[in-house]
């Protein structure tokens, strides 16, 4: 019986979970813990040699100094692309290729925003990814700040004409990052010029977040960019005083037409099933600002890492492992698009996939989504990472790149998580290698080599 | 007996000291701890006052908020000086006035810095105070990387042609802080054709700190950035590496003809001995960078309040209580030598000077630079702050701005100590009012009105 979709999981009730869990049948002996054990030494060995070196974080350190950022469209992507299909070759990975997708090419451009009443200042900001941009010259008008949709709406006309500023405190992603991709139509919707909104993230040292924007049908497209938390509250102190604050807005951003890129696949081939596939992956591109090191660089480096250690030990599973580094999650999700229009006939043979986007920090395991049978398994193989602390398995997995395919093919899905202050780098200028901790990768490429290992090399499917 | 200077303190044996304290008179009836019995009372009103309200965190954000930064030769500066004269009236402070000052007039303009090989990527830098600018188009040139002036001597013909760059980790502000200032002439004397310089302070979120530069006499005067501890890193990678990375750096940053600008004056006048004067202040300009809440809005709000709270409570001491709020001080402290100038002649009657600017975070007491005895007097005024955990008194005491001052007079000088990540935000664009807590400027202002009311007040002169 399989219960879950990555994004259905936590609609159902925890009971039903438990009775289903009571219900189910007895593990087949194939399923019992003792199987297991045949593979106590491989993950002792894959651990022991992610541990025994930095290479994983040495990796990402270069590719981030090396090419900076990795915004879809960009230089820095492209020559990314062709280092990482070099270096899978090196590694001695299977099947190295690149396979094409065509990808949004947004570009920024100079941008600037400042007070310009009751004194000039400037503020700290960058502007929305997928925004467009202001005229020459820039956008001037007084300052609406709202503290939320609902003051928004009560405003009634007095966003009209003006630049409205969300200054909506930091809660959860889920539940903050609506107002960054939401709130420009919903303040051109009132007549608003433009719109700025206080960095979706934790208060840091006036660091503001960019992010994607989507303008919704009907309304006026106005440029909108994130502002430090700091200059949120200022203005919002400012208005709370009285005073009739403007703004000047500029922003050269646009889009050019789409461009080429690729997702970069590298593979494992199996020895017994190679046409049975676990899918492990991160996106490859970035935001234009830091280096993308743990959105998502550290992501594909440590589930590239788990093919590089299989090889290096020779441990060649029954079934095919493919990394997959996907392109423009960012700003477009192109690559998670493309990967099942090309794979979709093969879906029936995709046992897992596996998506590491939540930065490197400690890992302490996995989400899963699947089925209750799949589940205990899971459950089974990540007590060999009892270990290194990455045992856990949470309620459900999943990743913006592997979605369509695992929406479509309804696939078992997982995310590597991890406990860190993801969200108070996410999106800015600070994104770089520098934040996350070599022991931590290490630790993240054994956890990752291991599951995928195992399940891609276990006797009976996943199920 | 008077032994000590603000800046000659820390030289004399520490058994002198003990020494000194052992063979010193017994204390007369005044100095006993008998005469503080007349201040509890004025002492305890003081602070009850302070701490009912967030009096002084709002003026300080209404200081940032309204006018931004105020670096010397900026409108924001001189707009801010014209609001804390008017205010100053408005509080009721006898003898309100500016005290006019010529000040350097740098100005930053536009800047940049990136890595130009073996890709291109922005670096996060802000340029250093008082440096020239580049030509037009700035300076391209390989970069060399050195830990210190060690490895930057012996790096022989190696800096020449380059830009170097000074990749010192942060240890104590006194003891990096001569990388920024001395930095560009050594590197300039090797040849060199720019300087960057790791920013001077603990690691924070790809954060640049600016700073005043001295370029010494017969050497090149070349640019000078910071940039920031990630980005030093990199390139401290890249060359490590192997790669041979090249920068360009960009800056408009120049002098402008001299500003006015003026130290502006509030005084509690004395009821008896008005000749006598207690100073207290900070200095009121900043870098132009973030809105300088900390270095040192802070500091001059603190010490205002002191006079304030006196007003309000209609507490008037014996002597003149002064604020000065001096202006220059980031980069020529022409505000501090301006004072020295003006009562040069005055400053036999300087009873004590106090500067606060070691930012405004938790306040655990006093600096204290001055004679044994009145070093005992002040640690029996400061046990009236026990109740707001602020009655250390530490080994020396001073302030830039009252440098000139009580160096020339060999004044007993003091200054506010604090407990918080002051040199986190230092000069970079974070010193925003946010950083600060209120209950902390409420205590601060509470601790220095209590120290300068009595030290004011109190029969005997300090000595």
């Amino acid at each position: 019986m399989r219960i879950s979709r990555s994004t259905g999981l936590r609609a159902i009730p925890a009971w039903l979970l438990v009775a289903v869990a009571a219900l189910s049948t007895p593990l087949p002996a194939s399923q019992s813990s003792s199987w297991l054990d045949a593979y106590r030494d491989p993950a002792a060995r894959l651990i022991a040699e992610s541990l025994s070196s930095a290479f994983a974080w040495e990796r990402l350190a270069f590719l981030g100094d090396t090419f900076g950022h990795r915004l879809s469209g960009s230089e820095g992507l492209e020559h990314a692309i062709e280092w990482a299909l070099a270096e899978m070759k090196n590694d001695g990975l299977d099947n190295v290729r690149a396979e094409p997708v065509k990808v949004p090419h947004w570009v920024r451009g100079q941008e600037s925003a400042e007070i310009t009443f009751p004194h000039r200042s400037p503020l700290a900001m960058l502007g929305l990814g997928n925004s467009v941009g202001t005229p020459a010259g820039g956008i001037e008008a007084e300052v609406l700040v709202v503290r939320s949709f609902a003051e928004l709406d009560a405003s009634g006309d007095r966003a009209r004409g003006r630049i409205v500023l969300l200054n909506v405190p930091f809660t959860t992603y889920g539940e903050t990052v609506q107002y960054r991709t939401a709130g420009p139509s919903r303040a051109a919707a009132l007549g608003a010029r433009a719109m700025l909104i206080r960095a979706v993230g934790p208060p840091g040292l006036r660091t503001p977040h960019t992010g994607a924007l989507r303008y919704a049908e009907g309304t006026p497209q106005i440029p909108a960019a994130a502002i430090s938390v700091e200059d949120a509250e200022r203005l919002q102190r400012m208005q709370n005083r009285g005073t009739k604050v403007r703004v000047r807005l500029e922003m050269e951003a646009r889009f050019l037409p789409d461009a080429d890129s690729a997702n970069v696949i590298g593979e494992i081939r199996g020895r017994e099933r190679p046409d049975e596939v676990v899918v492990v992956g991160g996106h490859f591109d970035s935001w234009d600002v830091g280096t993308g090191s743990t959105d998502d660089g550290g992501g594909c480096i440590v589930t590239w890492e788990a093919l590089r250690l299989m090889k290096k030990l020779n441990l060649r599973p029954r079934r095919t492992v493919r990394l997959v580094l996907f392109t423009n999650e960012e700003n477009g999700l192109a690559g998670g698009r493309a990967y099942l229009d090309r794979y979709r006939s093969q879906l029936g043979h995709h046992v897992l996939m596996l998506e590491s986007d939540s930065g490197v920090f400690r890992p302490t395991g996995f989400g899963f989504s699947g089925s209750a049978s799949a589940r205990e398994t899971i459950l089974q193989i990540a007590s060999l990472l009892r270990g290194i602390q990455a045992d856990r398995i949470g309620p459900s997995g999943g990743g913006a790149d592997i979605g369509p395919s695992v929406e479509a093919g309804q696939l078992p899905a997982m995310s590597l998580e991890v406990e860190g202050n993801y969200f108070l780098i996410h999106h800015t200028q600070a994104d770089t290698v520098d934040k996350i901790d070599p022991a931590d990768m290490a630790k993240a490429s054994a956890a990752i080599a291991v599951m995928a290992y195992v399940v891609a090399d276990m006797p009976e499917r996943l199920k």
